[in-house]
């Protein structure tokens, strides 16, 4: 089974870090065969941590993580903290495979998103 | 003339500030009639800074301003500092215009786009 775990920073601000679980259960009802579960971890501030979240996919049956890191840029927690993390989770190596999608500010269609949202938003308030 | 300003945070490491412009770069780039130019401003810790933005569109002929955040949560950053900050910008507030877009984390679709991305990324790597 496949699981796709989603990883935020975590905040104190608890509805900061209810956006990103409300986000996961979105991705959950979205999507199709691609992942048979999504959840969430933060690498701080917030439970569950990125090895609990990855303990908790391998308990509900996940053979394959995909970790994406909700961040914008490529900064010491994506490159140095997120791997660190993954690496503390206290599962089977040889059967599990735990690997890291590309970090959502590097996912080129943002730019997109953007240009289509800030037009909406000028055309309906001009 | 309608300029869109991308505000991001601001970060120590001059990389991340960069992929903000690179990105601004690249929204200038794809935007079709919506926008007349796009650039960007930092909260803290990079330039320009958000009055200073601000008050560059309007030198360059923006009499209307889209300020969008470059944030994924609806923390302090983006409901008080973002505000004040726009506040500070030394225009003529008769003759120009300037609002707040949805900050990027509120867009509905960012969910479809990680489903892509992470559906991707998990095909190429399995």
């Amino acid at each position: 089974m496949k699981h796709l775990l989603i990883v935020a920073h975590g905040s104190r601000r608890q509805a900061s870090n209810d956006e990103v679980r409300q986000l996961a259960d979105k991705i959950r009802l979205k999507t199709d065969n691609q992942f048979d579960d999504v959840s969430c971890a933060f690498l701080e501030l917030a439970e569950p941590s990125i090895p609990e979240g990855i303990e908790l996919c391998v308990e509900n049956g996940a053979s394959n993580v995909t970790v994406m890191p909700y961040f914008l840029s490529a900064g010491r927690h994506v490159v140095t903290d997120i791997p660190e993390e993954i690496e503390k989770a206290n599962i089977d190596r040889e059967k599990i495979k735990v690997s890291i999608a590309p970090y959502l500010g590097s996912i080129e269609s943002i730019a997109d998103l953007m240009i289509e949202k800030a037009s909406q938003f000028v055309n309906s308030n001009t």
